[in-house]
């Protein structure tokens, strides 16, 4: 029985893929480990231009430097596609501080992307904290109205996967401040998404959803190491004050651009392949694990493709998606072009997790189509890739998503993403390159594996 | 035939483990990630102690202190086991500049441990690189005689489990000076084990064989960013000089201790499962990763066993042994008591390959157990711990070898390990707090399930 099994087992997998898959993937991992272009790439943009918040003069300098780059590779087709963008901008520094005893301790903390600004003098008021929406709103309006409402949910540190620790708590971040501005709230600070213990305020999208300008109230998030004081001192005194000063502003939209580059396929040049991750970044830091990483981590993929002389049966595309973090109208505009255009999308692959050691993907298909991509993951086993589960893929690509299309997400071990996410941490320091250049050459041999057998 | 396999598979590992378990190990994750000790206890000994290379104070205040804390943790015995240990120390920082074209460009070295001092004046030379020993046996003693040899062999960067490539390299560092003594060189430098390129100087062990004393030379380790000058400037110059000054020293034997920490079994208190790290390091730096980590995890073993209320069946011990860097004494020591008392072991883990994400266990042991160890792992899944094979174990709990026993080690993620180990960098900030914390609770999983169900 056990040699049946074994035999069976072979016969199925020896249809899946060749020998020579083996050597080819064996192939990108070396070339991206010895003489790969991801990190000297990742240090142009983060540390030759750097954080590239949405509508900023360093968004368009990373446009045009990632255009002229992907130039340079000889690929079939390199263009912007146009699209309109949101533009905040943060103003100068944030100023607050907790006043208690007549004494004034100084906070760490920053302007939500999206916040209005406080007035000039700012604002000083009595605080409360909350565990949440649903806190706040048993509360009512008498307990919130005229005070600073603390949103201060830790992320959850037991959840292995730390993306749903932050999915847990973002709800915080993205509504308190409609929510709090419903009850007469004037002012909201967030708890940071950190599961670290630091003295970094983490910033982020935020929105006042359609409540009306009045109700519209400043909001900030504060580091994790000053909520834990926060907190504390609130329980010692609950009449202190709390004072924020912040002037940042939402301007009118402006044009911006999607980067696309293609090698176009030879047997079914109409079908297409995308792998991106989004070019923008919010601008404490120089936004390298998010999204950087994944950006030149995409532009390698088709460099690796053609520096191993691959030429791929459908046309493969490197989108780098503007406005991800504080609209997604790039990845709105991708989708809607192709669209119209007729464009059949089978497969795409985003990088939107940081750059680190890649564990494997997370897709977003048919049962049909992923029972075909795990008999591919054997190919993977020499390079430690185990992580092949259905679920969610990446914000970029979702407008993409229909009912035959293949989304897939790459997932980096997580454990230190959110040290660095949206804060001032997010360097080119905090990559480390061979981790870098695994999840480049990671996401490039599944791309080489869905263009050669495609899905039945 | 899909069904009877789902239902043979099913009955099959319903046999290996039950529910309870899983019930059990999340506790013991979410124990050590919510209300661990193991960072904090990294913390005191990095920062409070730092490096403890054997024979220093350092080494003596780090036996006392996790001593005292072991105590402190309720186990049934805690005790100190005497061994004789080498002491070497490094004395003044080393100096060591190329002289070219009348030009002194300085260079990031580090004398090897065990290694001899250059005399007061330092010694200066012309330089000659080699690929590793075969070349410089090649080349003889013609070529070699009065040189300085420098071994420049860099880690491959195609293998993915990092340690490979050390293992493929550090041959130069341990047998170099004693191969080039022989052919009379009078000085070598090595190419540091590390895959990235920085300017820090990583040490570890050398050894002289049983070459005679005047054949001895001093043996240093030069940054990778020096070595790549250094070997640029030698094909632009065969004659530069190259100067080295150092003054470290061998030192008679001093005494030292394993410390020992036990819960006695309630069902088989003479049959014994080790699990441990070593607690000494190099002086460069704190020895954080290397192998600090591993002497908190294995702290946190017991101290998680406790703190879960799980009365182990068998005796549980953690040794933090001494000298493995420079000598390996203590893991010798241990293993020979054990023999001289009989004691009969069934299980040693050890946890010295850093404090990263931990991947999985390497096992050194029979086929049957095994294929015992991989039924459990399922229970590992939602851990995203994937990485059971069957290879070495460890340094120190090698010398407990026999054909009952099974041995382990940790498997963390390797790619940023060799960015730290034996060099200035292998501090506490080099570690996350999650990752350290999730090595530590896959570790007690594995006792937890050894203990509980044993080997056939």
């Amino acid at each position: 029985m056990k040699n049946i099994i074994f035999f069976i087992a072979v016969l199925y997998y020896s249809l899946s893929f060749s020998q020579s898959d083996e050597v080819v993937i064996k192939s990108l991992y070396d070339n991206s480990l010895t003489d790969g272009k991801s990190y000297e790439w990742l240090d142009y943009l983060s540390n030759k231009i750097g954080g590239r918040l949405s509508g900023s003069a360093n968004a368009e300098k990373a446009i045009n430097w990632t255009k002229r780059e992907l130039e340079s590779l000889g690929l079939d087709k390199v263009w912007l596609q146009p699209v309109m963008v949101p533009k905040w901008v943060r103003g100068n520094p944030e100023i607050s501080y907790i006043e208690m005893d007549n004494k004034k301790t100084d906070v760490n903390i920053c302007a939500l992307g999206g916040s209005i600004a406080t007035p000039q003098s700012g604002i000083k008021a009595s605080i409360i904290e909350v565990s949440g929406i649903e806190e706040l709103k048993l509360l009512g309006k008498e307990k919130i109205q005229g005070k600073i409402v603390f949103f201060n949910r830790p992320m959850d540190a037991t959840l292995i996967h730390t993306f749903k620790a932050y999915g847990g708590c973002v709800d915080q971040r993205y509504a308190g401040a409609m929510e709090a501005g419903k009850l007469g709230a004037v002012g909201v600070i967030i708890r940071s998404m950190n599961l670290k213990l630091d003295d970094f305020p983490h910033t982020g999208s935020m929105s006042y959803g359609n409540i009306t300008v009045n109700q519209r109230i400043p909001s900030a998030a504060i580091s994790t190491n000053d909520s834990e004081i926060l907190s504390k001192k609130l329980k010692e005194n609950h009449d202190l004050k709390f004072y924020l000063k912040q002037n940042c502003k939402q301007m009118e939209d402006v044009p911006s651009y999607n980067v696309i580059g293609e090698i176009t396929g030879t047997e079914f040049p109409d079908k297409y392949i995308v792998v991106g991750g989004h070019l923008d970044s919010w601008d404490l830091a120089d936004g390298a694990h998010d999204d950087g990483a994944g950006v030149v981590q995409s532009m390698e993929v088709l460099r690796l493709l053609k520096k191993n002389g691959i030429k791929p049966k459908h046309s493969i595309r490197v989108v780098l998606f503007m406005n991800e973090e504080n609209g997604l109208r790039g990845g709105r505009k991708y989708a809607e072009i192709a669209k119209q255009k007729n464009e059949e999308h089978i497969f795409a692959l985003e990088s939107d997790s940081g750059g680190f050691t890649p564990r494997g993907f997370s897709f977003d298909c048919s049962d049909t189509d992923f029972n075909t991509i795990l008999k591919w993951k054997p190919l993977f086993k020499p390079y430690l890739i185990h992580y092949f589960e259905k679920e969610g893929s990446g914000a970029d690509i979702g407008p993409l998503k229909n009912e035959s299309i293949v989304l897939a997400g790459l997932r980096p071990d997580s454990q230190r993403y959110f040290d660095y996410h949206h804060a001032a941490t997010d360097t080119f320091e905090a990559v480390n390159k061979r981790e870098l250049e695994l999840g480049a050459a990671t996401m490039t041999s599944l791309v080489y594996l869905v263009d050669k057998y495609g899905f039945k």
